[in-house]
């Protein structure tokens, strides 16, 4: 189980919540951001949390630019929006070969008129874009369908499962124990990387049923073993 | 409450187990297949099995043709394969007029050696397409996510949501009691029709999760009030 996870893109909507939750789980973080002051900005704000979490040991968390914070972690989490996705992995690939990478990016644009609205992606997913632009990476995708407020607020539970997909399965199962690491969710293995699209595209739909009874939705896979 | 429920493709994989729970929760139902002997012989059998249930009352369970069905019913569920979709609505349309239609269908393949794999559909999703094809009747999605063999077997719990996505609240409000009339079932408001294709997509993802764990699976939404 590696001990250290970068967030790249981490100070977005679900970086933080995830930096918080793992580390309270006892995994060293770094947070990456295209500006390494954001990056330090949030970290500390995460330090701060934690330090008034009864029981909580010392966090390491840090901030840093993208690149840095790829090169640093033994597994890499890519929480930035899916218009910056291309830009960042780009930059980080030399850092990332080898790595075992986590897709948590949902391909969409919301507005407020319309809600959520799913991008067409060439590749058909946004993981799958990530593959191809780290080849030499071992991609998966999951934590899609986790509420980015209910991470960061540590009163909140989280009851969801996280569906993992890829085609490595050894990486598959690393993602679904970090998953686990969040108290209230089990990771599923969702099967190969060519269904992250209905993962993503699932989140738009639990973003649809968000705005219908303004709640915080996640999901839960009956029948398992 | 629509009382006469028709299952138009009712003979094939999820038709027979929805008529069985629906005509147990008194529905009458009228199952239209292409060839009528075939629509009534899957009604016979449907009948059959609900006489040997204990305390259930005479089940009204009829076959026809599927447009014969169409014209019979308050409302239709279309449970076609979705190769069959196009060429079904065609014949049915003048029937369908000012009804409700509840588009099952996930437009997918499946191959022993690939799994699942879902369709692209020009139109977004199979619900789309079918609302295109029935521009005079009342469009929603639903019911993907049943697992036809758990509907079959009625010592089988069924333990899943029905998201219900459409552009006319009180079609979907209807869908989702329909829904409710399942035992284990709720019904969930998901949004608009532009949404089917997602929950049309998760099923295609819980068949992966399905061919992983050897198991039925089915999905529950959390955090709903």
């Amino acid at each position: 189980m590696p001990e250290t996870i970068a967030l790249l893109g981490g100070t977005g909507r679900s970086g933080p919540g995830l930096a918080l939750r793992l580390a309270l789980a006892g995994r060293r973080i770094h947070i990456g951001s295209r500006d390494p002051e954001k990056g330090r900005a949030a970290a500390a704000e995460i330090r701060d949390t934690l330090a008034g979490v009864a029981g909580a040991q010392p966090a390491e968390v840090t901030g840093h630019d993208n690149r840095e914070a790829a090169e640093l972690a033994d597994i890499a989490m890519i929480t930035v929006p899916y218009e910056g996705m291309g830009g960042l992995l780009r930059g980080v690939e030399p850092a990332l070969r080898d790595k075992v990478v986590i897709s948590t990016v949902v391909p969409m644009l919301w507005s407020r008129e319309l809600g959520p609205t799913a991008l067409d992606v060439p590749e058909g997913s946004a993981a799958e874009q990530a593959a191809e632009l780290l080849p030499a990476s071992r991609v998966v995708a999951g934590f899609h369908s986790l509420s980015s407020a209910t991470l960061k607020r540590l009163d909140h539970p989280i009851d969801s499962h996280v569906i993992v997909t890829g085609d490595d399965d050894h990486a598959k199962q690393i993602a679904m124990e970090i998953a686990e690491l969040l108290p209230g969710v089990r990771g599923v293995n969702g099967g190969a990387l060519r269904y992250a699209r209905h993962s993503e595209g699932l989140t738009v739909l639990l973003l649809s049923i968000n705005s219908v009874y303004k709640r915080h939705t996640g999901v839960i896979i009956t029948d398992l073993p």
